[in-house]
């Protein structure tokens, strides 16, 4: 099987090949390994049953379960996301804001993102693999500012990175941190916040 | 010895009393063993011999060590720290976020509130002992909302608890969830962006 051979680190070899078909088929059984056990019960074993991929092709390939967790995120963060496109800075906002509220405030939908946040506790190599897949979803949401300024509604110097997290962080903080509840009146909230503070300068320049 | 009878939950006896003093010293062994050994690897073993409390009375008195974290963190939210008084709304907000990168920018402060945070993910004892401590945190940060109204700085109706979680909430975000550095400069951001939003009525009335 030259094509799993360990030569290849995953995701090298062509898109839609049995290699990609393969990776997908592991990153789907690792999140639901993640969802149902959470990282401390996920295993080689569960990954093999679920996913139909022999363990020692998954020893061979991923090496561990730390492997396997931290390619299914790197896979998850080459999704087609963008981020929301709505023609306003406040409504763009808002709408980033209630995806992470229509996320998190649904069992099913929250158990996997959850359970990489949780895993980065116990992982240096997940926390690694969180940080890259964030990075890369707040690098895409950069376009919501960028648009704003071409709007005439931000300052031209707006520090996109901190406007997108802003948004997000206090409702991950009360989830993750603070373990209080959320809701789309918050999201809301958080949006209107945000947006008021780049149109008072409040982020540019960034520090 | 009445004063540790199973009748007493901890802290319910005489404060600089014999109890008081030996739920402060398996309070600090429990922080000690947690900085140094995180939660998966806290044992009631460790907090007897760090203490000089018998194993014996630790069980009898808190059953577990799930029960030794939460109360270590009650007895942490006994103290009397009181938020930031400069005599203004932003630079009060700053010193609040300041605060935050001052205790995660150091490898030994940081410890003790990383490892409550990460078995908040692992034990659902840990999680409301965490929630109750940031309500009181927060509860006593709302003076700095009434000062800021008091003097004219912020609308009457201003959402105090949304405002003093956003300006920690991006730091917390950054070292816990997407796992980037902070700064006193990002602080300043936040507290920044924060006051720009309270000025500009976004944080009220609360949603």
């Amino acid at each position: 099987m030259p094509s799993e051979s360990a030569a290849h680190a995953p995701g090298t070899v062509r898109p839609g090949g049995r290699t990609a078909r393969t990776r997908a088929a592991v990153r789907d059984a690792v999140l639901t390994g993640l969802a149902e056990h959470g990282y401390p019960g996920l295993t080689v074993e569960y990954v093999a049953e679920r996913s139909g991929v022999h363990k020692t092709t998954l020893y061979r390939r991923w090496g561990s379960v730390e492997e396997l967790l931290a390619d299914a995120l790197d896979l998850a963060g080459e999704d087609t996301w963008t981020p929301p496109d709505t023609g306003g800075l406040d409504s763009d906002l808002r709408a980033l804001a209630r995806e992470v509220t229509d996320t998190f405030a649904d069992a099913s939908s929250a158990a996997a993102p959850s359970a990489f946040i949780a895993a980065a506790f116990q992982s240096e190599r997940a926390a690694a693999a969180l940080h890259d897949f964030y990075a890369e979803r707040f690098s895409r949401c950069a376009a919501v500012v960028a648009r704003a300024v071409d709007r005439g509604e931000a300052p031209a110097d707006t520090d996109a990175a901190a406007v997108v997290r802003a948004v997000s962080a206090p409702l991950f903080f009360r989830v993750f941190i603070t373990r209080e509840p959320i809701d789309t009146a918050l999201a809301d909230q958080c949006a209107a916040a945000v947006a008021a503070a780049v149109r008072a300068g409040a982020y540019s320049p960034a520090p």
